[in-house]
């Protein structure tokens, strides 16, 4: 039995039925167990192919990553976070890894075409994306996962940054730290952009020369940040202070700290950015961890409601989004040791 | 233009020019060639649902996902793998996230009906696994990352966690260890069983007697970890030496380790289960960590790989593959202290 003859039997539209079938708000109630019930006597099974072609929804949101590293803790939570939102609507998240950034905008070309989700989820935007641009030609619906400058309205939540790092450099400086490392992420990325902001505001406002020697600008893994905090541990005079990247920086950060001999909290301290990782917890480490701190996952659960409100209408001009990221002070920063 | 418009206008039959335009190895590169030329020239866009109704395959990998919670460490690296294996075959996976044990049943019926996807990986298996039963009655291919007895062969891959779980509990008892925590998994799940089945089998062929109140059975969480290791510490005599289920448990038992002022391998070992996360690497803790190691990243891809057999028609009972588990001695583990 097909939905055609399903419509037929019922005196319906095959559009009617086929929302129906899908649960969708503009059918009423009695229309949909109707329709429901003469389905299961006549033992109709929908086919997602024809819904699909019926209701013009493919009932999934697409992601795409770059490479399999790509899908690491960050990305993970951030996807967890998607899908509690997904998960009492029955909308699935389609996952599809490309394996260079030229197969990136090859494979959004693809999901336009073969029409397989109604949106996308678009992360780690840099300052001008050719990705959110190309969404925006092939008219595919999209909310960014940060923020990126390329003269068209997108939707967009992001954290802020700027204002997190410019919050913990101060209070390092306050705390009478003068040498403070950055451990930033990818240069190009919109975040670390926004981040270096923060870090150079604050410097500035309190007529702390900068010194570009305590940059680095790496990806978030623990192995990079041990041996450029090792390397850093080196200079004369060295670093008072770290501000981590993620967690993961901050282990690596750590583990450097601890092969020098030095006690963290007392010798050195340490602001690390928390994305709220279930498993690594800022208040279990030990010392306790000071962090700047924001639900990854809960970002991921609003992106998912932000894309239903954009699939609803709303124009992405008026959906913008900037959290405040919460300044948490624990054991792992103290006053300079003179 | 429709696809039939395109088979018509090249004297093909429309599944052929399908399968062409998706690449499939049945149609010879000069077909392919005319196909992808008339279809660029006349302006034809593949649409997904079309070319599904005609090929049959929906080029998607389906997962469920019970809970957000789900997708953390160990997920997240297993999927990373699959998608390794899928980048550059322009597969997908359509992850799909449901809220409780009873709904993923439900999404297994979903997906059959929809036809979404052309498999399914199946993982965290139970000793008697209902949702296998489940997809064999639905007749979705699937691939099960882990064994379950249900009376009926189905194609897996599993690591060797008897035999790791033996080798380090007869390690541990070799160095003068009578005292052996085991922080295992969830009862019920086929893993956990096959551990507590090493370990066992190590005590009994020492003739060491076996204390139900060293073993515990959790989620892999720090926190967890953590916690019952901290009273696990207060008992008398106390364990002189522990097997941690993952090195997320690990990082919890150190910290319980250090907070009762003990110091891992001197005062107490440790061997952890250690899946290969990036992130968290066993040579970089402080003081290194001893390990049975398998990547769990490794089995996804293989996983993947054994998908394709099986939908290339290879049959279910023929694809059993049970990967050895490397036992690696670094720093916290030791001789037991008298």
């Amino acid at each position: 039995m097909r939905l055609k003859d399903l419509a037929e039997h019922l005196g319906l539209s095959q559009t009617t039925v086929s929302r129906a079938l899908n649960g969708y708000p503009e059918v009423n109630e009695a229309t949909r167990r109707r329709v429901a019930e003469a389905a299961s006597a006549l033992g109709y099974r929908p086919n997602a192919s024809a819904l699909r072609l019926a209701t013009g929804r493919a009932g999934a949101i697409g992601l795409v990553l770059r490479g399999a590293d790509e899908l690491g803790p960050h990305m993970s939570e951030f996807l967890s976070g998607v899908g509690a939102y997904m998960a009492n609507r029955e909308i699935d998240v389609l996952v599809t890894t490309v394996a260079s950034q030229q197969e990136e905008l090859a494979a959004y070309r693809r999901l336009a075409a073969s029409q397989k989700v109604d949106a996308v989820v678009l992360h780690s935007p840099t300052l001008k994306d050719e990705r959110a641009e190309l969404l925006l030609d092939l008219k595919i619906p999209f909310v960014l996962h940060g923020r990126t400058n390329i003269g068209h309205p997108v939707a967009w939540l992001d954290i802020d940054n700027t204002g997190a790092l410019e919050r913990a450099t101060g209070h390092l400086l306050d705390l009478g730290h003068r040498r403070i490392a950055l451990f930033n992420g990818l240069k190009g990325r919109t975040f670390s952009q926004h981040r270096e902001i923060g870090y150079l505001a604050a410097l500035s406002a309190r007529g702390v020369p900068f010194d570009s020697a305590l940059i680095v600008n790496t990806a978030f893994t623990d192995e990079i940040a041990f041996r450029m905090a090792q390397s850093m541990l080196e200079l004369r005079p060295r670093p008072t202070a770290f501000l981590a990247g993620s967690m993961m920086t901050a282990l690596g950060i750590f583990r450097a700290i601890r092969q020098a001999g030095l006690e963290l909290g007392r010798d050195v301290s340490m602001i690390a950015h928390d994305d709220v990782f279930p498993y690594l917890n800022a208040d279990n480490m030990y010392p306790t961890m000071s962090t700047t701190r924001s639900s990854i996952r809960q970002a991921g659960t609003r992106i998912a409601e932000l894309i239903a409100q954009v699939l609803a209408g709303k124009p992405a001009e008026d959906v913008h989004e900037l959290w405040p990221v919460e300044l948490v002070l624990r054991e792992s920063s103290g006053p300079a040791s003179p």
